[in-house]
């Protein structure tokens, strides 16, 4: 099945004339706002777009779609502009379509624990406008994303373990095609089986396929009671074997994250807290208050068991906010370990039971090369990072850091794990998927080049075509 | 985005010979064979496969598709022949490619909650076999179908409400495409954004993109304490509501299925079962001890709320298989409330703030016509039934039965709702999907041409090409 896309010819000046009589204020070609949009966050080389428009409708999207499939001229959709995988690069130049303006809250059903929101609305926003109706959304990335973007990256983060991805949390959307055909996929029903599921289809294209303009989210209700735990461990190794006995048991914890003794060490100095500098789990458990108080009981005898020492828990939701604050910065927190390097975050998720073993022989790695690099994740899901310090000056430093993190997406693929657990193939990880997927990616090909078949649509992002 | 597909030619003689000439005698043309393969339950016209192939590995599935795509000679996957739709008629004649004899539990890992089956397992199979480790494969759709018909499917069940249905418990897949091809989807990880989802892209698909094989399985572990109960209510709306509370309210529930009057005075009689001929929710709770008497004292409260009266729980094994044994076992008692009739069963899904009215709008309109239908439901999920019975030599009754099953359709997607919250499309939905899914039909029927350009698999299923 080999696929071949022609070369496109970029006609910017025919194009940003059409776009720039239909859509006047809405589109900037000035170099700043071209700037501010080449790239997202990590280390991947940037390249601006040609111009950049702010839309405020799916109609907006669907118009500039098509002025731009006249010209043959590439689209990349732009949200919070947080990616990492190098998603939002305009390697062809190109419209950057902005959709941060599209964020409106157009629905939610509290009977029914479901909303529906434009896509440039942020996580946080939508818990903001939640939180009175008792309600909230799960799926938290770290990163105050827009819920389009999330879609389009398939992302995760710390309360997955509990609440599933935004592949458990989408219900429908409503996609712009290469064509500025406007479809909807799925409904408000909680399941179906009517048909392909177009959803899942988009969840995770990083923008290739289509632009999405509006989703339909499930929601939960906030629970009767939540408790924030700390547990500090002798080894990583008793850390991980707790956190697998406790996904055995059944024990449903809302969040386990793990915290090497060096991200400890970086988010004391950087969130002014005194927590002991070993590994270290921070959990959340949801729930009735027996159930929380149940939940904290068994894990404490779990984590008893594999070496674990002190363990605290509290229902204050100011130590909670605090505690989770301080992880969300622990990417601040390990830059701030040596500031002027830059940071490369991996992004790898293994089977649970392969956990332990890859995340020391990392550790080792890192520490062999001689690199700067803090190991946090989200454990109960098999993921982990280590955010690897880079001075982009220092061509051997660079190449140290590319190499320990090929080095660790190759353990995760030789034990079936895979190349990226939340963060997206984007330009970065290309190079794996074949070797993730095997010939599979002959078929996602094929349906790439059935529905964009100019390959227009964030080209040279996930393969290259 | 019109889509056209040449007229197939069929040439059954030259396929036969040469599919005879690779397999001997696992293909068999014999008129009773050919008759068993010829449809699943349910209503529709059947029509039986040239042959029927009895495979043993996936290189038999891919040297079968390689054969039948040379003379462009259809292929039907056949696994335990429950599906209801119609998913197993081959329309055309061709090739029923029978999976049941691949029945192999490949691996299941304890530590990882995973395992791998050939597609022709079954669940009640694999649930014997993972008694023993302390583990459950928890989608149940009442019927003992085959792993692989769940998967195509996208079926679900009396679960989903707690564990989710086959699209959140399934990681990956061993596929034989159109070609001949074979490929894996997914992985052992518990997530990843590596690549477009194709593994979801299957879920669902109906054998209409090529043939499952394999597949990867999420498992869980078996709750320490299971308590099933029963509870009587006033009105069919009191059940719903309580229901409905119970979901918000975010109580774990792990099924929550509803019964109204007729269906358990069917159920008694079927069954040898004593129960109030009342609306009634058969339940159960999974848990801690203490967590499942927490959960059964607040839907206790919340049930009395809601006229809700006699409720009685119980931990013992016996009364649980007893009760979840005569709701499996609610068709065949359906049917022996009138004998000589068959059964149409329906099934939508609505979001559940619009189950009561649904609900009791079809209650009257059952009665309203003449029929006998009791109805039934994996309500927590928004999902109904009715068991319409119908005398096949009474054209008007057949009317009257499609009729209503008709309105009740229309009355979903009226809502918001699905044409099919788990049977799938089949043939006899296929004249919804449009008014469900407006154009986005339109792009499933570009996938399905750019991955079987000549309609084999499985033609004339949840689209007409």
């Amino acid at each position: 099945m080999a696929v071949m896309f022609k070369p496109i010819p970029n006609l910017p000046g025919a194009a940003l004339s059409d776009l720039a009589e239909r859509f006047g204020d809405q589109l900037s070609v000035s170099e700043a706002v071209r700037r501010n949009h080449a790239s997202g966050e990590g280390l991947h080389a940037d390249s601006a777009p040609d111009a950049v428009l702010m839309v405020r409708t799916t109609q907006d999207v669907s118009d500039a779609v098509v002025i731009c499939a006249r010209h043959e001229f590439p689209v990349i959709a732009f949200g919070a502009g947080s990616s990492i995988e190098g998603q939002l690069v305009a390697t062809r130049g190109g419209l950057s379509i902005d959709l941060s303006e599209m964020n409106a809250i157009l629905q939610t059903n509290g009977a029914d624990l479901d909303a529906r929101v434009q896509a440039g609305v942020t996580r946080k926003q939508l818990n903001a406008h939640l939180r009175d109706q008792g309600l909230f959304f799960p799926v938290d990335p770290g990163a105050d994303a827009s819920i389009g973007g999330m879609v389009s990256t398939r992302a995760s983060g710390t309360t997955t373990v509990r609440y599933g991805g935004m592949r458990a949390n989408v219900l429908g959307l409503t996609v712009v095609l290469p064509t500025g055909q406007v479809i909807t996929t799925g409904g408000r029903a909680r399941k179906s089986s009517a048909g392909y599921d177009l959803t899942s289809l988009f969840t995770g294209a990083e923008g290739t396929l289509g632009i999405i303009t509006e989703i339909q989210l499930r929601l939960h209700g906030i629970p009767e009671e939540i408790a924030a735990a700390v547990c500090t461990f002798e080894s990583l190794k008793g850390a991980v074997d707790s956190v697998i006995d406790a996904v055995q048991y059944g024990l449903p914890m809302a969040r386990m994250e793990l915290l090497d003794s060096l991200s400890i060490q970086a988010v004391n100095a950087y969130s002014q807290m005194d927590h002991a500098v070993q590994p270290t789990l921070f959990l959340e458990f949801h729930g009735s208050p027996t159930a929380v108080a149940e939940q904290a009981e068994i894990f404490r005898e779990i984590a008893a068991g594999h070496g674990g020492g002190d363990f605290q828990w509290s229902t204050s939701p100011e130590a909670r906010d605090k505690l989770w604050d301080a992880r969300h910065k622990a990417y601040f927190a390990a830059l701030a370990l040596s500031p002027g390097r830059l940071g490369l975050t991996t992004d790898v998720c293994v089977p649970v039971s392969e956990l332990a073993d890859c995340l020391l022989k990392t550790r080792v790695d890192i520490d062999a090369s001689g690199l700067i690099g803090p190991i946090l994740g989200h454990v109960g899901d098999g993921n982990f990072h280590a955010i690897l310090l880079v001075d982009p000056n220092d061509p051997d430093e660079v190449a140290r850091v590319r190499a320990v993190s090929d080095r660790m997406v190759r353990l995760s693929l030789a034990v079936g794990g895979t190349c990226t657990g939340e963060h997206g193939v984007g330009m970065g990880k290309k190079k794996y998927l074949r070797a993730e997927h095997g010939d599979a990616v002959d078929l996602m090909a094929v349906l790439k080049q059935a529905v964009d078949p100019k390959n227009l649509m964030n080209p040279g992002k996930i393969f290259d075509l």
